[in-house]
């Protein structure tokens, strides 16, 4: 009892200092002053999380030897802003740790130590420099740093950060660190236009950007648990193990914080009522089946984040930051130290940079139902508005490298679903068989999953199958909960996991704020880390700007209509959609309604389709010809151009192909510049990394042009044309290819047959060496003569750039030297044109 | 009422027929005579199946135009046997489809049509012969054919078919068919020399050999399932789609027909007792916890299977040819034409040539443990005896074609298991992310079960989740069953499925008699399939001869022990066992107690290790040099040679580093015969197939040596070794390879470095022509500059056989003229022999 009294008085010894600095207690050493200046210090982020946050830190840090003093900015005047500012102030909480007396005490020199300052214009900012200097002299103390939290709009960075570069950079010695919140930018090109203004004020190592999920416990602990289990995990973690990764955020509210409860069948708004500056939350509830009470409400609303939702949506708002950070802690590689911020960054990148293109293929997207009238209403738009902007989106991802290959990582979130809920799980695939015991934990699904919070646990969580292995404690600030409610999570009871959670929950923005106070900057995004993200996301982002999202009615009513399916590399929903964005309000060609159509072109075959069904034809007949032929003569003999219209017929078939006989097919080229085969602009290497990088060929039916002899590229004396012919006669029954893949250029080229060429100077050649008006000049190609004596030709013309093109070449009579394309005339093969509408119809 | 009267009247002119040869209908074409002959026609089999199939036979053929008559042949004198034919005869039930007062007369005639005739010596077939030609003539009948179902042991097969050939074929015109039951044979040589011996009497299209899986209704509907419903099956039956294939035969029965009944807990014996040669059976129920009853009931079997059996097996018995049929079935290209039974057995035997080998680690094998006792019991064996047989195995079979590459097809069967229970799943991958209502049937698993019959459902039936498409009707002999009671297949309650099952259930026999008699070969075993099956089973099974198979107690105790994981290409069992066979029975190496060594040899570093631990540590060796040079200078350059030796690390390398950078690294050859890179004895056509193949390395970073030139082998003046060493000094930073791995010859030869050969020749040279004592002479090689340059350097030393070079080596000093092994000396690099136990403690 004595104890505790004689604790207090020490205590308050401790914090009883005045405002301004506080006097240090005898044991602490004098470690130096840190202040602190919240920029929006009166903003809800900073009255929700961030004196909170930093009281905790000053509670943390009190006997440490740091002194502080904290100034919350803002526009406002002093005298108006600074009871606001005390309104937040006030709210603080101790940390669970902290006796109540102690607390007290320690929240009493709190809000002495903190003030409001205005920082509206340069000289504001100009002032707060001198004074923090001043304070510092006068009272002889040594400063340790400065910390700016900028919790204001982020088209107010840039601005800000030149002020504090031109005014309040502290003495030599003490640190600057100035913290941002997200967005940093809505693409690739804006996250680099403010990181490079941004970089004209601060320093890279000055800058901490904030994304909250790197504070939450769980996330913060993925890479320390994968370290820890690595002898259990370290065989397991990679394509052959793992069946998929789902990375899930699930809110229940909507854009503007309206909130779906399943439970109450009702719908409850955070109601904030217009009251000048100084907003009043209150909740309201309002019965579903009460249209009329809803539009009652509705008014009421102050246009909240809406016009910000809108600009962004789903994607932007969580996917890009929150779950693609969870994704790259997920996969990169294991760094030898996990506090090497360094190493840390070049491992993240490393996956940045393996990640596949998305295209829109390779998400669905929706939008709650209605989204669209609060969009109207908020933003002043009329009945015809359509916003596209998602508020859900379900996402395949896949990593380039082997580990990973092929292994789907899912990552999807969505506003006004089900239940709110956050996770990350690796799902193992289901390597038993169960003979009998079906129902023995042994036969269930392995798992490991991330629970960040909320759904049916409740808490902060890393769960792994009882059938996985046993995981390590990590340190005592974790423990295992062996005990639990009867819940089920992810499709488990819970009892059939081994459930980890932290000894005590702390909130993410304390966790960051302390950090930031550490200078660990492992736990920011660095400007690579965000500039790679960006760069992955964008092309979705802009691939998705005209695509209709579906709609769903929202909560509970979703029932199954926002599953997804995944399709290879794609993703589409898995049932049929309820309700659509009308038609006429979208754009897009209405290419369904257009079938694959049979023709005559120049006299030959000619199959035309808009440009996705032409591939997809082209690339079965492809198949058809190339079974028939394996069949026939087990060996299929396929000569191939460049160019860039067959990249699309080569990504079809390495991705949709999957019975193509490639074992028994062999791949010529139809041509080739001269120029080494690794080089970029290399038809090999085109054909290489689209195609025969993709599926299981022998080496020994790869055949690329002898362009390059003796270290010198296409040198007649070389005779590469020859040796070329020659492998044609020794293993292309009586050298008639199966199938010859042609294109046409502007000119009526083909192959590397250029006009004025005099082809009939090729004799009986089979492949020459031509020349072409383009660069690289020096050509290899097959003669019409072994084109003519394919089994059969395709001729592939593709976009509206060729339509002119098409039209004069259905005039023309042959005339080979004129326009080479009139020269393919096969023997006894037969010539297929395979145009589409756009080069067809213009 | 007149109409059913008029009907049996009819019929009875029909059926109202002598001994001998039924008089025709009017109406009925006479189309001819045919004479069935069952040899073994008093046994078990044709008692339970053959004259029930047989009556099917003639009850749906007697107004058919044909006529029948019926031989029973055995051994026992007419007098003595034909009793018991009468008894068989007398217990025929009829089809469905017949009236009562039809299958009556239809009965009584078919009773008058058989008779029982001795069967012994070639006297009694020549007897026979003669017989049915005369009793053809006297009639005044033509013959359409005639067909001897021989129902005997194998081992009789031969002679049998010789009297037949002899004495027995038919007149002009008619066929003869011979049918044989398994076994045939009990592995590939012994399959072979029986067709041999068959075929000297039989034509291969006059022999049907009977697996009566192929006559259950369910399986014989595989094919035409997946033809009708082939629009919702092409796009989904392959790898990409079919997470596994699993065939499962689970028997409640012991080897000798012992029932494990879990509900009872109670053995259940069908106990045959010896009374002479008129076997009754009687069922007597035992409990468990009854080891006197036991005891008592014992000495009462008859011998009967088990001595068949012991020397069978499960996979004999019933895994290669039921299951494998059925997996045939199920995996093959769909014939144009599905009753071209040449076009159906070119794509079964496709199927088979693509299977991968196995070797034991494919298999887990069990046996119940009673088993043993059995055995020493019936074959009078001590108590020391240990039967390895396996009555039990889980095996995994992949078929290397691009359409099911990598995609797990499971094959189990076990006898004393919980449940009879016969059935084939395609399980589909999950391919649906379920974003709410996880209970729709939408994320429910997605499979077609094609059940055989027993199990919880007792019918056979085609059963598809509702969630993959709705099967089309086949035709009218099979249905869609709607209402169910309420029971779980595979997982998934009843109603989850659309459930399609044959209209009428008919016997496996009577279904194949019917076949033979029509001559539709499609459910019989041709003799190239069945040896197919043998050549791809027989490996394994030698493979599996010396292995202990897991004890298992029977029925439910069996609990989860039997389970068995699926880790890449191998297969084991997932839980501890709990009773093993001794240790000392068994044989084995014990090489576990010995760990791997690290040492010293010819002052260089030594690892050694059992062989499997040497490859696992020289390929975590090879990843370890691949990541350090990938991540100092973003390449790996790898040497590597021929031989046999590495063939095992290749696999290793291809099956368990999924992680190795394989894009980054570039693969040389140490050395090469000159020999087409496409021949099976090229170093690089050996690295190709076990390796390159495998994984996922661009085209240009493999570099086999250049040994074929203007379609010539290692001529001087093409200077393919100057090519290969400027590619080398262009490619590889300082010409030096970050690893190397060799091998060693008897002779002491190391790469295509030759005893006597003048090594100081090659000067400065990397690569060099050189000259070996063996076939082929002419070699291309990197010099001993070339390798010494190297960073690393590994010669691997594996097997007894090179115990003495090893010893001799580590006694001789330098001298690569003599042992061009000594001449690796990396100037300065690392040298490591990796030399297993076998080669250095001999």
């Amino acid at each position: 009892m004595w104890k505790v009294v004689w604790a207090t008085l020490l205590l308050l010894a401790t914090v009883c200092a005045q405002r301004g600095y506080a006097k240090e207690t005898k044991g602490a050493p004098k470690v130096g002053h840190v202040s602190v200046v919240i920029v929006g210090g009166t903003g809800d982020l900073a009255k929700k999380y961030l004196w909170q946050g930093f009281f905790h830190l000053y509670a943390n840090q009190v006997s440490s030897g740091y002194s502080f003093s904290f100034y919350g900015g803002g526009l406002l005047p002093k005298d108006k802003a600074t009871p606001f500012l005390f309104e937040a102030l006030k709210g603080v909480v101790c940390p669970r740790e902290l006796s109540v007396e102690r607390c007290a005490l320690v929240k009493e020199q709190f809000l002495k130590l903190a003030e409001y300052w205005q920082l509206k214009t340069s000289e504001d900012y100009q002032a707060l420099g001198k004074h923090l200097t001043e304070q510092l002299t006068q009272e002889g103390i040594v400063e340790a740093g400065r910390l700016f939290y900028l919790s204001v709009p982020a088209f107010a960075y840039a601005d800000i950060a030149e002020r504090i570069n031109n005014s309040c950079r502290p003495t030599d010695g003490a640190w600057l660190r100035v913290v941002l919140e997200k967005p940093f930018g809505h693409d690739f090109s804006s996250a680099q236009l403010l990181s490079t203004q941004l970089g004209t004020s601060l320093k890279d190592e000055e800058m901490y950007r904030i994304d909250h999920y790197l504070g939450k416990q769980v996330v913060s602990k993925i890479l320390p648990f994968r370290r820890e289990n690595s002898k259990h995990l370290d065989p397991i973690w990679n394509k052959h193990h793992i069946e998929r990764v789902e990375i899930v955020l699930k809110e229940t509210l909507d854009a503007r914080g309206t909130v779906w409860s399943q439970k109450t069948e009702h719908f409850i708004f955070y109601v904030r009522l217009r009251m000048c500056s100084n907003p009043i939350y209150k909740t309201v509830m309002v019965p579903v089946t009460s249209p009329v009470m809803r539009c009652l409400i509705y008014p009421t609303f102050v246009t909240g984040r809406i016009p910000f939702y809108d600009q962004y949506g789903v994607i932007r708002d969580v996917i890009q930051n929150h779950l693609t950070e969870v994704m790259t802690l997920l996969t990169m590689g294991l760094p030898a130290n996990l506090s090497d911020v360094k190493e840390v960054l070049r491992n993240k990148l490393k996956i940045f940079s393996a990640l596949q293109h998305l295209d829109r293929n390779c998400a669905t997207i929706g939008q709650y139902q209605n989204y669209n009238l609060e969009v109207q209403e908020e933003l002043n738009k009329t009945k015809e508005y359509y916003s596209l902007t998602p508020t859900f989106a379900g996402i395949m991802v896949h990593i380039d490298i082997a580990q990973y290959e092929k292994m789907p990582i899912i990552l999807t979130s969505g506003k006004m679903l089900d239940e709110r809920l956050g996770y990350a799980r690796i799902l193992f695939k289901n390597d038993i068989f169960c003979v009998q015991s079906h129902n023995s934990v042994h036969c269930k699904p392995k798992q490991i999953v991330f629970y960040f919070g909320h759904g049916t646990l409740q808490y902060p969580a890393i769960l792994v199958s009882k059938n996985l292995f046993k995981p390590d404690l990590m340190d005592t600030e974790w423990k295992e909960i062996t005990e639990h409610k009867d819940v089920s999570v992810l499709g488990m009871p819970i009892s059939d996991y081994y459930v980890l959670t932290p000894t005590v929950q702390r909130e993410a923005y304390a966790e960051l704020i302390s950090h930031i106070f550490q200078g660990r900057k492992d736990s920011f995004i660095s400007t690579e880390n965000l500039l790679a993200s960006w760069g992955f996301w964008t092309p979705l982002l802009h691939g998705l700007a005209k695509t209709s999202p579906r709609l769903y009615p929202g909560g509970a009513d979703n029932g199954n209509m926002l599953d997804f399916k995944l399709l290879g590399r794609e993703v589409t929903f898995a049932n049929e959609a309820v309700v659509m964005i009308p038609q006429d309000h979208m754009g897009g060609s209405g290419a369904e309604s257009f079938q694959v159509m049979q023709g005559k072109y120049r006299s030959a075959e000619m199959v035309s389709a808009w440009p996705e069904e032409l591939i997809v034809r082209l690339a079965a007949d492809l198949q058809a010809s190339a079974e028939k032929a394996v069949r026939e003569g087990g060996r299929f003999h396929l000569a191939l151009s460049g160019g860039s219209s067959p990249l699309a017929l080569f990504q079809r078939l390495a991705r949709h192909h999957y019975s193509f006989p490639w074992r028994d097919t062999h791949v010529w080229m139809v041509d080739e510049r001269c120029v080494p085969l690794t080089e970029l602009d290399s038809n090999f290497r085109t054909l290489h990394d689209h195609l025969l990088q993709h599926v299981k060929m022998p080496y020994f039916n790869i055949h690329p042009m002898p362009v390059q002899m003796n270290q010198r590229l296409c040198v007649e004396e070389d005779s590469g044309a020859l040796l070329y012919e020659r492998d044609i006669n020794q293993l292309v029954n009586a050298s008639s290819f199966h199938f010859v893949l042609l294109g046409v250029g502007y000119d009526g080229h083909t192959a590397s047959l250029f006009p004025g060429s005099k082809l009939d100077a090729h004799g009986d050649s089979l492949v020459a060496l031509t020349e072409s008006p383009a660069k690289p000049h020096q050509r290899m190609s097959l003669t019409l003569r072994a084109i003519n004596q394919a089994q059969k030709v395709g001729v592939l013309v593709m976009g509206k750039s060729k339509h002119e093109l098409v039209t004069q070449l259905s005039r023309v009579k042959d005339n080979p030297n004129k326009w080479p394309i009139t020269g393919i005339r096969p023997t006894s093969g037969r010539l297929v044109w395979y145009i589409d509408y756009d080069a067809l119809l213009g």
